[in-house]
Parts: C-alpha cells; sequence; structure tokens
C-alpha cells in the first residue's frame, strides 16, 4: 500500500492526498485482493461474523474483505432514503473531505448483538466516520473485533483517540507527514 | 438471482421491491461471486478493458465482475467532492427511488476513447442511471460492450428503450409484473 501511495497518489495543498486512481474512484482489485489478504492474517483468527463499511469508497475493498471471511458485508447509508423502512441504528457524523454535517444508518435487521464486527474504510483522518460507525454497532450490542483501514494520516487525531478507546485499529499505511511540494512520510 | 428475489425479497405498495438483506444493504458476497461469473459468462469474450458502475450499490457487484475479468473498476459519483479535480465527464439523472435530480460524474482520467466499458448496476427500472452512465461512456468516446444489471423491473419502460438504442443489456432477474400482496412472476 505504501509503495502504491508513493507510486500514484497526489498531495493537494499539503493536506489532502488523492489516491482516486487506485483506491477511491478507479479501483484495483488485485490490490484490494492483497488487502483483503493482510486483514484476513490479522484478523482472521478473531471469527468475525460481518463487516461493516461505509458508503461509497469503502464498499469495494469490503466486499473483496467479505469474500476472504465469508460473511456478509453490510453498508452504513449516508441519508435515509425512501427504500428504508423500519427501525435503524443511526450516527452523526461531520466530514472533513466534504465540510458537512451528515447522518449515518444502519438497518437494525443487519445488526445484532451476537455479531462480532470488522469495520473497514479506505480512509483514517479525524476518525469522524469510524467513530460513527463504532457508534452504530455499539448500539446493536454487537462486539467490535477492530478497524481494517486502508490509509491512516497518522499526523491526525482520529486513530490514536480511537486506540485510546481500547478498540484494535489496524492501518495498511500510516502516514507521519505530507508536504507542500508532495513529498510523503510513513511513520 | 430470481429464486433469492422469491425466498428475501419483499414487495412494498406493489411497485418497490426491497432487496436490501442481500443486495444493496447487506451483502452476499457468495452471491455476487455467482453473479460475476454469469456476467463473465456473457460478457467474457467482448475484451473488457473496464467495468462502470455507480455509487452506492452498484459498487459491491462491480467489484467482484473487476475480479473476474481483470481490470479496474470505475464508479460514477453522485456529486463533485472537494477531492475531485480537474475535467469531468458528467450527466444529469432523475433519480425514481428518491425523487430528485442529480449529477453523476467519473474523472477524464480514467475513462479513455479506447475503453471498451461493461456497465454494471444493481437495478434497471426507467432506466435514468443506465442512460446518464452511457452518457458519460459515450463522451468519453470510448466502446460499450453492453450492460449487467441485477434486477430489471421489465414491466417499466428502462430496459427496452435502451436495447432499442442497439445497447445489450444483460438482466439476471427480469420482473414481469409485482402485485399489491407481494406476488412476483418473472418474464
Amino acid at each position: 500500500m505504501e509503495e502504491r501511495i508513493l507510486k500514484d497518489g497526489k498531495v493537494k495543498n499539503g493536506s489532502i492526498l488523492k489516491v482516486d486512481s487506485f483506491l477511491n474512484q478507479q479501483m484495483d482489485i488485485g490490490l484490494f485482493e492483497e488487502m483483503a489478504s493482510e486483514f484476513w492474517r490479522l484478523f482472521g483468527e478473531c471469527n468475525v461474523t460481518k463487516i461493516l463499511t461505509i458508503e461509497a469508497s469503502g464498499i469495494g475493498i469490503a466486499c473483496l474483505v467479505g469474500q476472504k471471511f465469508k460473511c456478509p458485508v453490510v453498508f452504513a447509508k449516508k441519508n435515509r432514503t425512501k427504500n428504508m423502512s423500519g427501525d435503524a441504528f443511526t450516527a452523526k457524523v461531520e466530514s472533513f473531505t466534504h465540510g458537512q454535517l451528515y447522518e449515518i444508518m444502519v438497518s437494525k435487521d443487519y445488526l445484532h448483538s451476537s455479531d462480532r464486527v470488522l469495520i473497514i474504510d479506505d480512509f483514517l483522518a479525524n476518525g469522524a466516520a469510524l467513530t460513527g460507525l463504532i457508534s452504530l454497532v455499539r448500539d446493536a450490542g454487537a462486539f467490535i473485533v477492530g478497524a481494517g483501514i486502508a490509509i491512516e494520516k497518522a499526523f491526525q487525531p482520529g486513530g490514536d483517540a480511537i486506540r485510546k478507546q481500547g478498540i484494535r485499529v489496524e492501518s495498511l499505511a500510516r502516514i507521519k507527514s505530507m508536504s507542500e511540494d508532495g513529498r510523503i512520510e510513513f511513520c
């Protein structure tokens, strides 16, 4: 993952990392398979019963992970739609990328107190989305096995704050710093 | 797919088919693998270079299809975000489910005139989303190999209208009618 970020990632304004050529608009499925294998190495012994992610760019990675773990994949939706009915677990999330507050939700039909949940997402920076997903799992009374992240911006506080809660967070690439001229340093 | 719809699909108000227990909120990856195999059987000889889908619920299926075809998967985004830059192909889409007009877009970096594109989506009803995706591919000057759809509501006009344009549309399940009492008939 680190190699691929150095090869194809682009830094914008010193704080935004663009990886949409392989991760979150165009998706390199061979790379996703390798990521899924690594998450399986890390969490394969944890009796995971469900993969949870959030639309949209987490879904592709999560599906390849679900294939490895042979369990269902559930994604949290960002807005209630006409097709969603019945009760749902919800949480408020403040997006760093979009600069707005939105609600995420998962139908109560798809998270149960007996579930052992592995959360998968593409990015971890301020931890807003991950905190929202953790809150959904807790509302369901399910067990959080941990979180598998493709890229963590370790210079932002999300990862450490969530680890301090005792949640296992495994990131395939941890970025220590990014500079205006596009240089990227890993932890 | 037809068996699974009869087993787990639910009809609401005679016109909405809820399949979010296996297709578009909770995702059954084993089923997605079978669907991908069927799309490979149908389009495997067509020299596909790119899979195109639309966020959010098309992404999971498209990723498993991309794994089979060993080519990149690109998803159209529904709104321009801060992270998207540069030029993009765009189209307007009127959503049947959400009752609203939105713009879809794909960066020009990920669709080229040399591409042979297989479009994948979960639903085909009025054909709004698929028409938008076709327009993006045409704007790129790429070749449309065809469209692979999980569920087509054949009693709505989208599929026939698009086939009349000479585009090959293959749907894994084609619903002829749905009734208020939840009965589903296939073509």
